[in-house]
C-alpha cells in the first residue's frame, strides 16, 4: 500500500512575518487561502528560525542543523561542499527534491576545486543549489545579486513585451510618476505605487506557475518541491490590483517605544544606526512601505489559491505535506529598526503551518500547536515523511510528526536558539568588533528572551510581562532577573557545546554493537594478561567481524590453544 | 633567495608519554638522539593533545581543529570528507605532504559516494590519507585493523624469510617460549621477552628507512613528511638488544593512590572497571611491561639517531623543520588506568621538540618554553613556514614560530581543552550514557584542571598543590575550589560557542571590504527613501562591484538622474 503521504510541498516567502497572516491574527490583511490550508492542518504559533537573515536561516531549512554547526552565517557565506542537505536525505529514498524559486545559496566553489568536483556536474549543481535540483532557480535582485544576471523570468518578461537589459527591475519593481516618469521600487517613496506590470506577469504568479508546470512534468517518483516565492522580500512594490488594496490604516500599530532609544544595547545601538533603520524610524516611512508590503502579501495568498486549487483537481491535494514558512520577518520600522539583524518576535518569529495527508494527522486538523518550534525542524520531518530513520548526529531537529498526529514527544526542547553573525554589517565596523567576536546568540524559552554578546552585557526580555519587548533587562540587579539571566546562559553552553560534527557515524551504528568486544573479536587484545585471559573472554565472543576476516578466527584458534602455538618456526 | 626552512618532518609516535624521554626527565631512559635534536630547538614542556585516542587526537593534528570542529570523534569515526587537512593548505603553496607510517584515518566512504568522488582517484586517495600523499601507509595492528589486510611491511617480511599469513604479528610481534613455543605479543605476560625478529626487520627501523627512500627520492619539491611510528603503542613487545635493557627497576614509580579509588567520579569509576584497567592495577603487570614499552622508545631514539644522521650528510638538516611528538601517552596503571580514556597528566602531555633551521630560531636553541601549546597548533606552525596566511577561520590553533624566535605572542591562550567522546567505550554501556551525552570536556590553565560531563559532576584538580592529580575536587565546597570550577566553566563555554564552521569566508576577506557598501554598490538599495539619497550615498560608492556587472553603472546613473529615469516606456 502507498503511504499517505507521497510528497511534500515545501513553501516559502522571503522576509514574512508570522502576524501578517489572518490566521496568526491580522486584523485587515484578509489571507483566506492560507487560513484554509491551516484549517487542514496545524498552526504552529511559537515557530522560530535559527537565524534572522535569509542565507544562514535557509540553510538552517535545508540541512536541518543549526548556523553553528553548518556555518554558512551570512547571505555571501558558501554552504561548504559536504553538508548535507534535503536533497541528500531524500534521494536515497527514492524522493527526487526540486527547487522553484529561490535558495539565497552561494555555492562552496573553492570546496569543490579542492574535492575535483566538476560545478556543471550533477553533483556540483546540487551542491551549489543546497541539494535541490533547480527545476527553476530565482533568487530575485536581479541581475546584481551575484546569481544568473539574466534569468529565465526575464526571457520571460521580454516575451511578453516588457523590453530592456533588465526588465526585473525596471517592470516588475519600478512604477510610473503622475507624467510617466519611471520611478524605480528600490526607492521605499514609492512603494504605495503599482509595479508597471501586469499581475500575471509579476514575480509571485510567474512562479507559482512554473511550480504547476513542474506538478504537471513530475510523473509517479516522490517529489519534495521548494517553492520558495522571493516576496513579500524588498522591492517592497506590487502590482494592480493589491498595489490599491491597503492603506497606512490597515497596518498593525508600530511598535517602538522611546525608552528603547534610551540607554540602549551597544550592538542594539549600533543596529539603529544603520540606514534601513534610520529611515525607518523617518515619519511617514512606514506608512508609505505597508501598502506594497500588504499587497505582496494578498498576493502571495491569491497565487496560492490558484496552486492548491489546481492540485486539488490532480488529487495533490490528498498525498502531498504540505508547510508553509517564511525565512525570517522584517522590522518594518518596529523597534526603531529596518530589516532584521537582531531577535524580536516580528524577526525570528515565522509563520509556520503544516498539513499532512496522513490520516494519523487527523487527529489535529484546524488546531494550533505551541510547542517551540524551529526551522531545523523541517528536515527531519521530511525524513520522517518517507521513513528514514532519524538522524540526530547530523540534524538537530527533530520531526514535527508526532505533534501533528496529536502527540506530545518526549524530552521536547525546552528553548528555541537563534544565531547571527553580524560581522558583515555596519554596525561591526562601528564597534570595532573583530568578526570572530561578532556573533550574537538569543535562547528563548517562551518567557525569557536571553541574547548573549561577546564583550558586551547581554539582553534579557521578559515577554510575559513585557511582550512587546519594550525592556531590556540585561543589566537589571533584580534577583528574577539575574536568575533567568544565569539559567539561559547555562542552557546556551549546553546547546553549545552539543556534539554536531561526528556526522559520519551515527548513534544508532554506536548503540547497535558493544564496540570494545567487537574490538576483541576483531583480534585487537587489549589489556589481556595471557592467554588463559583470552580462553575466558573468548566464551564471549560473537563471530561478526572475525566472519569477514579469514585470518582473524585462525588467529584467535592458535593464540587460545591451549599449549600455546604449535606452529612457531 | 631561498627561504632557510624548506621541508618539514613531522615525527610522530604513537602512546608516547613526554616523561619517558630523557629529555623530559626520565631518570634511566636515555634518549640522547632527541636529546641532542631538542638542544638544537625548543622543548614545549605544556603540549597537550586535544584528545586522549588516537584518531581524533591526530585528526585535530592534521586539520589544526578541536575535535568539536573537526568532528572525528573516535578510531572508527571517518573525519568527514571536504575537512580541510595540513595537506590541503600546504598543497597551494607548493608543498608535497606524504605520509610514511600510520594516521589512524577511516575513509569518509560515505561522503566520497555522495560527493561522486572516487576513493581510487587521487582527491579520494588524499580524503582517506588525511590529506596526505601515501609513499607508505602503514597502521600497524595488521590485519585486523580494517586497513589494509596484507600490507607492504608484511611482504617485506616474508622477503627477509619471515614468512606466514601474518609475519607482522607472528614475528615481529611475537615472542618464544624457552620451549620454543609461540606466545603473542598481544600478552601483556609477554612484553619483557625480545619480539622474535632481528632488529633491522622490525617495524620501526623499517619505517625509518622508508622515510629515507623518500629523502632520497623527494627531488626539489618541498616537501612536509609525516614520519609516524605505530610504537610505542602495543603489542608492547621489541627485538633484541632493546628487549633486554631495562627491567621494572628503570621504570618511573606507579602513580596512583588507594584514595582515588574511594567514592571516584561514576565516569573515572566505570573507566576503572575496563579490563585493561583492570589489569594493568594488578600486581606485576606494569613491571611486565614497562621494559617492552621503554625498549620500544629507546630503538625509536636510536632510529632517529640514524635519521638525522643521514639528513645531516645530505644537507637536509639545514633547511627542515623537525617536529617531533606524540597522538597520546598512556595510563600503564598510573591512576588504576589502562590505556588512555581520560584526562590525567600521563595521558594528555605529550612530548614536543620543535627545530626551525631558521636564523631568526637561533635565539631559542636548546630551551625550553612552557606555553601552554596544543595539537592545533602543529598545522597553523607549518602552514607558517611556507608563508601562509592564517586561516583562524579554519584552524583553531596557533603558528609555534613565535615562541621560536623568542617572541611572545599576544593574546595567547591561558587554557587548553582535550575532549574525549567516550560513547564507543564499555563504560558508557555500564553507564547507561546516550552517545550524545558521553563527552567528556576538560580545560586546564596550567595549574586547575577542569573536566565537565554530562549528567555527571564535574572533576578539578588543583595541580599546583596535587601534581599526581590524586585529589579530585569537583565536589569540593571549598570556596577556592568552587570559584576555580566556575570560572573554567565559563571558559569552557567560551571555547565551545566560538564559530568554528563558518570556512568558506576567511575573517580577512570580511575585514578587506566594508560589506554593506559593496552591497550598495553593487545596485542593492536596502534602506534608501528616495532618489535624493541614493545621490547623497553615490558620492561615497567605490566602482569595484559596479565594474564586474555593466548593468549596474547604467542602473544606477539612470535611478540617479535628477529628472528620474527618461527612458520610460
Amino acid at each position: 500500500m502507498k503511504p499517505a503521504t507521497q510528497n511534500i510541498l515545501f513553501i516559502m516567502c522571503d522576509q514574512l512575518r508570522a502576524d501578517h497572516l489572518s490566521c496568526f491574527g491580522h486584523p485587515h490583511l484578509h489571507t483566506p487561502h492560507l487560513d484554509a490550508l491551516a484549517k487542514r492542518g496545524v498552526i504552529f504559533d511559537r515557530a522560530y528560525v535559527n537565524s534572522p537573515v535569509c542565507g544562514p536561516s535557509r540553510m538552517s531549512y535545508y540541512t536541518g542543523r543549526y548556523v553553528h554547526a553548518h556555518g554558512a552565517s551570512w547571505n555571501f557565506v558558501p554552504l561548504k561542499a559536504g553538508e548535507m542537505t534535503i536533497g541528500d536525505h531524500l534521494r536515497p529514498l527514492g524522493v527526487r527534491s526540486v527547487l522553484v524559486g529561490k535558495t539565497h545559496m552561494r555555492a562552496d566553489a573553492a570546496g569543490m576545486s579542492r574535492l575535483g568536483i566538476d560545478p556543471e556536474s550533477q553533483v556540483g549543481v546540487r551542491i551549489a543549489q543546497c541539494g535541490f535540483d533547480p527545476y527553476e532557480r530565482d533568487d530575485g535582485i536581479h541581475p546584481y545579486s551575484g546569481h544568473d544576471p539574466d534569468p529565465a523570468y526575464n526571457d520571460y518578461l521580454r516575451s511578453q513585451g516588457y523590453a530592456g537589459d533588465n526588465p526585473w527591475e525596471q517592470w516588475a519593481n519600478s512604477t510610473e510618476d503622475e507624467d510617466g516618469t519611471l520611478r524605480s521600487g528600490w526607492f521605499l517613496k514609492y512603494s504605495n505605487r503599482a509595479a508597471r506590470i501586469d499581475d500575471e506577469h509579476s514575480e509571485t504568479p510567474y512562479i507559482t506557475r512554473r511550480a504547476m508546470d513542474f506538478m504537471r512534468e513530475a510523473g509517479d517518483q516522490p517529489w519534495c518541491m521548494h517553492l520558495s516565492y522571493i516576496k513579500p522580500h524588498w522591492p517592497y512594490i506590487v502590482p494592480e490590483p493589491y498595489a490599491s488594496l491597503y492603506g497606512p490604516e490597515h497596518a498593525l500599530p508600530v511598535k517602538r517605544s522611546d525608552a528603547e532609544r534610551e540607554d540602549a544595547h551597544p550592538v542594539y545601538a549600533a543596529m539603529m544606526e544603520h540606514r534601513v533603520s534610520q529611515t525607518f524610524s523617518k515619519d511617514g516611512v512606514r506608512e508609505t512601505v505597508m501598502p506594497g508590503y500588504m499587497g505582496l502579501i494578498k498576493q502571495i495568498d491569491d497565487q496560492l489559491g490558484l496552486l492548491f486549487a489546481f492540485m486539488q483537481e490532480r488529487g495533490l491535494m490528498d498525498n502531498t505535506l504540505i508547510v508553509f514558512t517564511s525565512d525570517h520577518g522584517d522590522y518594518l520600522g518596529d523597534h526603531w529598526m529596518g530589516e532584521k539583524d537582531l531577535f524580536h518576535e516580528p524577526v525570528i518569529r515565522c509563520p509556520l503551518i503544516v498539513v499532512d495527508p496522513d490520516p494519523r494527522a487527523d487527529a489535529t486538523r484546524g488546531t494550533r500547536c505551541d510547542a517551540l518550534v524551529e526551522a531545523v525542524d523541517i528536515a527531519p520531518t521530511f525524513l520522517d515523511v518517507y521513513g528514514g530513520a532519524p538522524v540526530p548526529h547530523v540534524m538537530d531537529g527533530r520531526s514535527l510528526r508526532p505533534w501533528l498526529f496529536g502527540q506530545t514527544p518526549a524530552d521536547w526542547r525546552e528553548a528555541v536558539v537563534c544565531e547571527y553573525d553580524f560581522a558583515f554589517q555596519d554596525s561591526r565596523i562601528r564597534l570595532g568588533s573583530k568578526p570572530i567576536d561578532s556573533w550574537m546568540r538569543m535562547i528563548f524559552d517562551g518567557r525569557w528572551k536571553y541574547v548573549l554578546f561577546e564583550n558586551y552585557r547581554p539582553m534579557l526580555f521578559d515577554l510575559q510581562r513585557d511582550p512587546d519587548e519594550f525592556h531590556d533587562l540585561g543589566a537589571s540587579e533584580q534577583a528574577e532577573h539575574v536568575a533567568a539571566r544565569a539559567r539561559l546562559h547555562e542552557a546556551l553552553f549546553c546547546w553549545a557545546r552539543r556534539p554536531r560534527q561526528r556526522v559520519t557515524v551515527s548513534d544508532q551504528a554506536i548503540e547497535s554493537v558493544e564496540v570494545q568486544a567487537r574490538i576483541a573479536e576483531g583480534g585487537i587484545l587489549i589489556g589481556y594478561w595471557d592467554e588463559a585471559d583470552l580462553i575466558d573472554a573468548r566464551q564471549q565472543f560473537k563471530p561478526r567481524f572475525a566472519s569477514h576476516n579469514p585470518l582473524v578466527a585462525s588467529t584467535l584458534d592458535r593464540l587460545t590453544a591451549p599449549e600455546g602455538a604449535s606452529d612457531a618456526a
